[in-house]
């Protein structure tokens, strides 16, 4: 069973806004079982939406459509629906109610003229009530197919996906099972690997695809299978998975759902009852940013002191002058002391600090533009490691992260 | 003059990586008046990207082809594209001495069989030379137009696209010219803003279009017209923009291109020779970690404390814990003190900071989720408001962060 995403707005088309939307949609989709065959960003334009629909519509089952759903003149998805399904629109009380409260309640404004347009729906749609927004979602049955037009606010349509589409496609449709497993490797590139693993790759089943997804000092290697039979489907994913590791036992770094690693540390933390606090310095607030954007960090992180200045380095970090000026800021010492000084600042049980250079040019030391040194303070160990991240500061620092959990999570592991 | 952009690689249809790679291209291919048809992302599947070749031939004279390009099995775009045109692989000596030079020097490992096979590009192609990695981009002219081949790694295409694609375009196209202007307003929301600019709205000349950018907190109001007289289209844009700045004056934040807020905050302190430190609760880092994103921070950011935890903000920040009891950890008073402590510990000019709750639950004060306050010090002013940032932990944040920039922004233009 195939789903398209079709994303209508021309902010897309020049750029101005990235598409996490479809990202979300086909992970959704792809938990019950819906393969995404293609996923399309047109302009708000109505010949364009028409063509991309009947396009979508030969090839897929479900056709989800975000975007233009707004009550402004460049939104246009709702009467270009209705062209296309030779249909009118008609106002939904129960749509107009919730519009008018929402304006009441949130805004305090009376209702305009314009905003009634939102309650105006193709007459044959079914409408999904979107609870946090004025904009409903819509759902289109035609000829064995599902059309499904939901608003571009991201929230919104998570919302309208998780609590709405996703049920109402498991209740409606016949699926296969989609099973994956991801095999983590790090320290060699792509090729290498490929290598390593042709004897397997060469055998597969059909019915089992193996994909190499690189990113940043890892590459992680995806099983998939597509089938009825989910017993037997994870049977094969496994079989392949266990020959793998017995090809790469050595540099496979663990294996995973999509979790993110920071996920995974948060876990640990709080499952062992230890606190943490990072000192950063070319990392800036990232460390610190990734830990929070967990919900329940409170539990274990107390805090950071982002010194990303040398004198704050030796004023509020307590480094001392002369490890600056013997070893330069960017050295394993300064980390080291960063570290240790921190967890006794903030009393925490693991301290980790980052200093390095970011680039594009030399700062307040020598060091080349990419060199990094992380340390990690525990009550068992104090480790440090030098990295060379190459020149692209972006790249820099979220290796130098990356790095940095992928640290945390082999120390924390020995408690 | 049209283009599109096809992105090859299941990742992106399980949802498993985000396409940034296509908001870049299509910001760069903008730029030089190459508007975007469509973006599609399909399937690393034979017949999938033949048809997706087709119909982007059919509409675009440009088609800009990502991904697919690794050394391994499951990268099948040059073989697809040899298909398409009829073609055969042949080896280019000019990339297999970069691909054996980029082994010995910074993997320091033999070249493997596999790796020869990024030498292999269909005989038609002229070869972009990528710097920074083992598969080239590849330049195919056929009947009038052009395909490009570039690989999904985002800092390799990137440069691809910046130093070879877009100068080839410029060169061999006749291009239009495309002006855009935007107009950002805060405070109201997308239908109370085409109300109030209806007139306008209405009678815009046909070259110009408006589009509605609602983002959290403000809406963009995009102007763009497209022709082949550069003057002539600022001049109607202009004439459009000064209608709509003289309807609401009252509500317009700025005018920008699409420089972030960072970066304007970034030129503005620099420029002033004045310094920032930041005290950041429920942002975890956010602020200090977007304003060292951008190179040359160290010319004015000495750093930030994170200060999650009460205890961190009692200890480091030295917030009183008389103030914490009376107002509670989520208060003005607090934003207030932290704030003013941390420019005192950093010995900044400025300082901003943020105490809030980001959800799920209730943290250390009884304030409802999504109750922020943020403060800034400066010599001239202390400035602390209040918001009600809704109840998702992501928009919280991220609002909180873009109000924090706002306030800035409005605070260092005093000086």
């Amino acid at each position: 069973m195939f789903a398209e995403i079709i994303t209508i707005g021309d902010e897309i088309l020049i750029g101005q806004i990235i598409d996490t939307n479809s990202a979300f949609i086909a992970q959704e989709l792809n938990k019950i079982g819906v393969s995404v065959y293609q996923i399309s960003s047109v302009q708000d334009e109505r010949l364009h939406i028409l063509e991309a629909l009947k396009e979508a519509e030969a090839r897929a089952d479900v056709i989800i459509i975000t975007g233009g759903l707004g009550p402004t003149k460049d939104d246009i998805t709702k009467h270009t629906l209705c062209e296309y399904f030779n249909d009118t629109l008609v106002e939904s009380k129960e749509v107009l109610a919730h519009v008018e409260a929402i304006f009441k309640k949130h805004l305090g404004i009376p209702l305009l003229e314009v905003n009634k347009n939102q309650a105006l729906v193709p007459s044959r749609a079914d409408v999904l009530h979107n609870e946090f927004g004025t904009a409903p979602g819509m759902w289109i049955k035609s000829e064995g197919k599902v059309f499904v037009s939901l608003p571009g606010v991201p929230f919104e349509m998570k919302n309208l996906i998780t609590t709405k589409v996703i049920p109402r496609i498991i209740h409606e449709f016949k699926r296969p099972y989609i099973v994956h497993k991801t095999i983590i490797t790090y320290g060699i590139g792509e090729s290498s690997l490929a290598d390593r693993i042709s004897s397997v790759e060469d055998n597969l089943p059909s019915m089992v695809k193996l994909a190499y997804l690189p990113s940043l000092g890892s590459v992680r290697l995806r099983l998939s299978a597509k089938g009825n039979d989910s017993e037997q489907l994870n049977a094969m994913v496994n079989i392949e998975a266990e020959k793998i590791r017995n090809l790469l036992g050595d540099i496979i770094l663990g294996e995973a759902g999509d979790e993110p690693v920071e996920s995974v540390v948060a876990q640990l933390f709080t499952k062992k009852g230890m606190s943490l606090g990072t000192a950063e310095s070319c990392t800036g607030g990232k460390i610190a940013q990734q830990i929070t954007s967990i919900p329940g960090a409170s539990a274990y992180f107390k805090g950071s002191i982002v010194s990303y200045a040398t004198e704050t380095k030796i004023e509020l970090l307590k480094v001392s002058k002369a490890t600056i000026d013997e070893f330069s800021v960017v050295s394993a010492e300064v980390a080291v002391e960063m570290a240790t000084n921190l967890r006794k600042i903030l009393k925490t049980d693991f301290a980790i600090a980052t200093t390095g250079n970011a680039g594009p040019t030399k700062g307040d030391s020598d060091a080349e533009v990419g060199t990094v040194f992380i340390a990690v303070v525990s009550p068992k160990a104090t480790v440090v490691e030098k990295y060379s991240m190459g020149s692209q500061r972006e790249r820099i620092v979220q290796k130098t992260v990356n790095k940095a959990f992928e640290m945390l999570q082999k120390e924390i592991l020995k408690f």
